[in-house]
């Protein structure tokens, strides 16, 4: 073993149960005890003790996007993250309107891949890997099209890692009078979206992210006004999303079996979150764990694959290196037996891969971690951790 | 307090943590402390040791149909049982194709709105709150429909708690060269439904039910060569059953976020089955526990809504005592102070409320369940159960 030499500064967090390893991966996510401990009791669906935790989320959620009245309104769903994408996508397009998906990843592409199911017009930007959609370009884009009636856009696209510049394509997109749906999965919590900041329509974000929660549903935070509008729109019955509304609003419950266990959990993430200093302070931590984790990397001569400026707090992508001896599949478990789990690359022009900074992890884990990365590349006989020259040309 | 007159006559199972009250209702239902237990680590959806909890669980349940072979396979998917009934509706018949959905309660009235979502055609026998359909009834619907391309039919349906004549209407609707689509919800894992004796061609179930998991995703054990053919049918790209198949044997992960704490639960509820017997000891169980709930509540002037030939081993209709002091709303609360969460009931004809026998609850359990009625009826003077005459009618 070679010496530890990314000391701790600071107390840790509690460790994860049962000797687990820590998930330092888009979500899920490690979770605190707490919150799993939460889900060491049943529920009846039915009961009035459970739809008050229902109903304290759905109002939570919408003051965590600074609403303040009830001019937007919360409607959970059952699934995954993608799961309420769809349904919002479904509720705020009108049958005969058009989108325009602004890509640079998977996510957006899903987008366009949900948009074929549901039969709705779009056309779209892709950026490619990880670039950026710029404010002018989809200025022109709107100015071009002005059949257009909605925008997509994911706030962080984490295939890249990439915190898109969502104020300044909101801005555009309201200054057109168009429609702005967010995919805001993976950084609402963490990364400040507030109406009077972001004026968005519709955001969707899900349990196991940002929040610390247990996945098992997502969230859509929508213009109460567009949901109402929504009558009809709808492709599906489990999906639809105006009627999960509407049987939430009259009876307090979900309008199919909710899982239980993952709301009263998030119930219990969301007190952690409050006491942690909400989005601000959830901000200072995961932008801590990053910049531990890309000065470390860097310091082993690891590269991201993005600058400075487009770094998000959520995850990172750093290139593999060149040398022959580096396989991503010897890396992972080396590092799974050191009891961290990293995520594989998602990249078309390099072999890379991605190192989450979101879950219950701090500056002390993260330094854990890169120590045992330094471990890992040592008997790996990994003495350079330089990427293959043609990625360096991105 | 008055007497206990139902004493215990078995071993309790254990009392559930945290003094929470048994839900006797027809799912999510009181799970053992063994398996929400297995909710207190974190998984990350893409390592091995999750995915291998996931292709166990798919090869158990199959096993559990009487497959013992690859004619058959499990797909899991996210979200409520009701998803997984969408997902499987969808894929099972054809957009051409026309089913004939055979109701009698809730969920075969959900099977016809889900399929005015999914513009499928359908013809519909409906036989009210609580009858059962009849196989020649069946017989004669096809043989005057010959474009009839699929049977839906609900195994038990909860909103009566009827256990409807599955077997002699699979062999009809085979006998006629149909596809049969089997809601098996809240029956599969404790009523027998086996290939050999059953040849359904579909059947759902959800996490949630009698195998005591808990909610978060259902599973459609389906006929291999049918999902082969389903290309082009979905109509949602979350609840595309064939791309989930196709993805989960391609990767062996859920192509979207798995609701992974659900699943290692019910990994180990399933272990749990297993160590009771299986289905046939399930069966046991439930089935005492409903002839001890009817006995009980008969002996205290209750009466059933079904005959006892149709009484399933899963929930089980009462009607209201026609009391003037007999409110339900009331009497739930009682139950409730009492650790006992029960069930509103769905009836048009008359009003009802509903008891579950499944979950992990015993004889005892039903015994002090007896009991805390008979303490709720005191203290709410209600001293004749008979319910209204018009309701005996039926």
């Amino acid at each position: 073993m070679s010496k530890a030499e990314f000391p701790s500064t600071s107390k840790p967090l509690p460790a994860p149960a049962m000797g687990e390893p820590f998930l330092l991966t888009p979500g899920p996510l490690t979770t605190s005890l707490e919150t799993k401990q939460a889900m060491l009791r049943d529920w009846g669906s039915w009961d009035a003790d459970f739809n008050k935790a229902t109903a304290e989320i759905r109002q939570q959620l919408v003051q965590m996007a600074g609403v303040n009245d009830d001019s937007y309104t919360c409607v959970p769903l059952q699934g995954s993250g993608t799961f309420s994408v769809e349904a919002a996508l479904a509720t705020a397009i009108a049958r005969d309107g058009k989108a325009l998906l602004l890509m640079n990843g998977a996510y957006g592409k899903r987008a366009a891949q949900t948009l074929d199911y549901l039969n709705r017009q779009y056309i779209f930007l892709d950026k490619g890997d990880y670039l950026p959609p710029q404010p002018d370009e989809v200025a022109e884009i709107l100015d071009k099209n002005p059949d257009i009636t909605d925008v997509f856009l994911v706030h962080c696209e984490t295939s890249s890692g990439i915190l898109n510049p969502l104020k300044a394509i909101a801005d555009v997109v309201k200054s057109r009078g168009k429609g702005l749906i967010v995919d805001a999965m993976s950084s609402f919590g963490a990364v400040p979206v507030t109406v009077d900041e972001v004026p968005f329509d519709v955001l969707v974000s899900s349990a196991n992210k940002c929040i610390e929660g247990i996945p098992g549903f997502g969230f859509v935070i929508i213009r109460r006004s567009l949901l109402e509008q929504a009558q009809g729109r709808a492709h599906s019955l489990s999906l639809d999303l105006l009627e999960q509304w509407r049987y939430m609003e009259r009876t307090g419950q979900w309008r199919f079996t909710p899982p239980t266990h993952s709301v009263v959990a998030f119930h219990k993430a969301l007190e952690q979150h409050a006491a942690e200093g909400g989005v601000a302070g959830r901000h200072a931590r995961y932008s801590n764990n990053r910049d531990t984790l890309v000065a470390g990397m860097r310091a082993m001569g690891f590269e991201t694959l993005l600058e400075d400026a487009w770094l998000s707090p959520i995850i990172t992508t750093f290139f593999c290196p060149a040398h022959p001896n580096f396989q991503f599949k010897r890396f992972y478990d080396e590092l799974k037996a050191r009891n961290f789990i990293i995520y594989p690359g998602k990249l078309t022009i390099a072999e890379s891969f991605r190192i989450g900074c979101i879950g219950q992890i701090d500056e002390a884990i993260v330094n854990q971690l890169l120590n045992a990365i330094k471990q890992s590349l040592h008997v790996m006989g990994v003495d350079d951790c330089s990427p293959a020259e043609i990625t360096k040309a991105s």
